[in-house]
Order: structure tokens, then sequence, then C-alpha cells
């Protein structure tokens, strides 16, 4: 049975995925880029092993419209396709949420986009199939990862403590009505950087 | 000059230092225990490390009336003398901040508990001079650490990471205004159970 995976969520000590202030030139809002330097300058070995996870295993796709770009409501003229240039780093099919139909967008290296506007339930029976027999990686941003805890339908929370504090922004554990129920610490290990969370599902 | 010290304040993957429901019974709410007993049961080496460290150096201690007790209002003619029985764990003077004055109670052990109900500054004034030269440890609960933060009064904040949910009661990093100014991580690091976070002040 696959997996519904989230990896790399940073996060800060505050609670924040995502710093305040949002705009297409800082997509992740005031210092958000703060969140995320552990993964790309001078990887430590422990924060490698777990980035690497990220990418083991995974077949498929999902993510918040919100992830894929900064167009909000519908699609209009703009020829939007991601933030990641032609060959974007997932070389797999990806299932963007989203309210407003859009007709398919594949890309260089094997990723396409598809655009399910039928809610998280047919996206993760979509991104299933599609991973034929792998797992599915569950993307941001906050709203999203919320809806999947809510539904109770994420296997596994990988997240990325960076000890920072951001004062504002979108919170993960919010709107979460209560506790997501179930999930267990699996393992804690941090390194100087960055304390590793992994949840399951027990 | 004496530094203000937060040690060994616990808190939930989900940012909560005291869970839902707080009663006599449950006075860090529901679930709250959860959050303490690393300092209790089987204390790891890098933990014990930590929780140590809380009680090195330290002459004087301020903690918020809930954190003394549950009475709540006017004192009224309840003999409340704490938590902790006859002989507190404190053997220093503990000022504890109240809107209602009360006459200082001394205990066995050398801690004696006083009362300051101008403020938070006047605390700290109290508490440096009795502390002698030694430093001056806060306690909770939230909203008393809020407080200090809010008026960049706390000089070192460590946060005992604790890796699980409890879905409500109350958060350390809200009504802050933003963000508490100055604070940066000196040192990240975990036990299998605990990750702890030193925040200095630059």
């Amino acid at each position: 049975m696959a997996k519904l995976r989230v990896h790399n969520l940073s996060i800060s000590l505050d609670g924040y995925v995502a710093g305040p202030s949002q705009t297409r030139e800082e997509p992740l809002g005031h210092d958000g880029e703060r969140l995320h330097e552990w993964m790309f300058v001078d990887r430590d070995p422990v924060d490698h092993r777990f980035w690497a996870a990220g990418q083991e295993g995974i077949g498929a796709a999902i993510m918040g419209r919100n992830m894929f770009g900064p167009v909000r409501g519908a699609w209009g003229d703009e020829q939007w396709r991601g933030w990641w240039g032609d060959d974007p780093p997932f070389h797999h099919d990806v299932f963007v949420l989203t309210h407003h139909a859009h007709e398919s967008i594949p890309m260089q290296g094997g990723t396409t986009f598809h655009f399910v506007a039928d809610g998280i339930e047919a996206a993760l029976a979509q991104a299933t199939v599609a991973a034929g027999g792998l797992d599915v990686r569950l993307g941001g941003g906050a709203a999203t990862v919320q809806e999947y805890l809510r539904a109770g339908l994420v296997d596994e929370l990988h997240l990325a403590i960076v000890p920072i504090l951001l004062g504002g922004g979108e919170r993960l554990f919010d709107h979460l009505d209560g506790c997501p129920e179930g999930l267990e610490c699996a393992e804690l290990v941090s390194s100087p950087r960055v304390a590793h969370v992994l949840l399951v599902r027990r």
C-alpha cells in the first residue's frame, strides 16, 4: 500500500513554515528562505540523510496550488509552469490541488503537472495510481498539509526544525481541529543546524 | 551583570508549553505532563546536562502567578503555599508576579516567596538584588515568558522540544507582537527524546 509522506518540511521554532508577507519575489515570505538554507548550503551528513530520504521510493507527488505558483483565482492567460524551470526536480507526475481546472503540463525530465479540482482524496487516488507501487510525496504549503492531516491521511511527517524565530507567517500546526490523530515520533535526531523529527502513523 | 535565564521550558512540536483544559488536578493541562517526563524518567545524559544547567549560578527566580498556584483573582482566605510542599526546590528568593499584594511566605530550605504587584521590571530589579551577583531564573507560564520577551529582557532561553503533539493549550510563541528581537541560536543538540535549543541575546 502506497504511503503518503511529507519530507523536509522546514519549520521555525515559533512554528512557521513560511515567513510573513509572501510575495512573488519572496514566495516563502520575509526571511522564509532561512528555513531552507540547511538543504542547500554545506549540507551536514545528518541533514543529508533526511534530505535524501525525501527522494527515495517516491513515484508521484501532490502539492497545493500556492506551492505550484503565485497565481490565485482563475488561471487567466498566464502561462505559469511552476517555480522550477523547464526541467523540474520531480521527474514524475505531480498533482496540484486547485479549484480551477487546467490541462496537464508536461515538462522536461519526466515531470508532468496535473491539476485536480475535485478534492484531496481524488488527488491521492490519482497520485497513488501514478506512483505505480511506490509512495506519494506530499508537498506544501501549510494549508495542503493541514487538509491531509485533518483527514488522517498522512503516513509519515518529517519536520526539520530550524532554530530561528520568524515572528509571523504560515503556521503548520493550525486549523487542525485539535490534534492530528495517531502520529507518533519514530526518530528524533539533530545536526548542529536542524533538529529532525520523523512522525509516523501508528 | 545578572542575566535573566529561562531553562527547561518544555514545548511540544505544535508549540504548546501546557496542554488544553488546565485544572487544579492537571495544572499542565490534558497530557501536559508528557512535556516534562524527560526530566523525571530515566534522564538521558544530554537531557541531564541541560536540566542541570538550570540550577547553576542562579540566585533568585521569577515566576507568574499561575505557576505559583491555581488561585485566581484576590487571594481570599486560602493559605496556598505553592505546588512544591514545605521545602520547595528553589532554595532562594522567588518573586511571584501578581496583581494582588500578598505578604512574603518563608518556606523551609531557604526558599521565600515574594509577591510583586508593580510589574515585570520591578520584579526583575528585586530579583537581581536578591540574586547577589548570580543570575535570575525566569519560570513560567507562557504569559510570563511572553511579557519578558516583549520587553527584550530575556538573556537566555533554553527550549526543550518534546516530539509530541498536544493539539491545544498555551502557546509560547504567541502575543509577541512579531519576533522577539536579538535572540539567536547558540546551541542545538538532541537526545533521542528531546531536542534542546539554547537561544541567547546578542
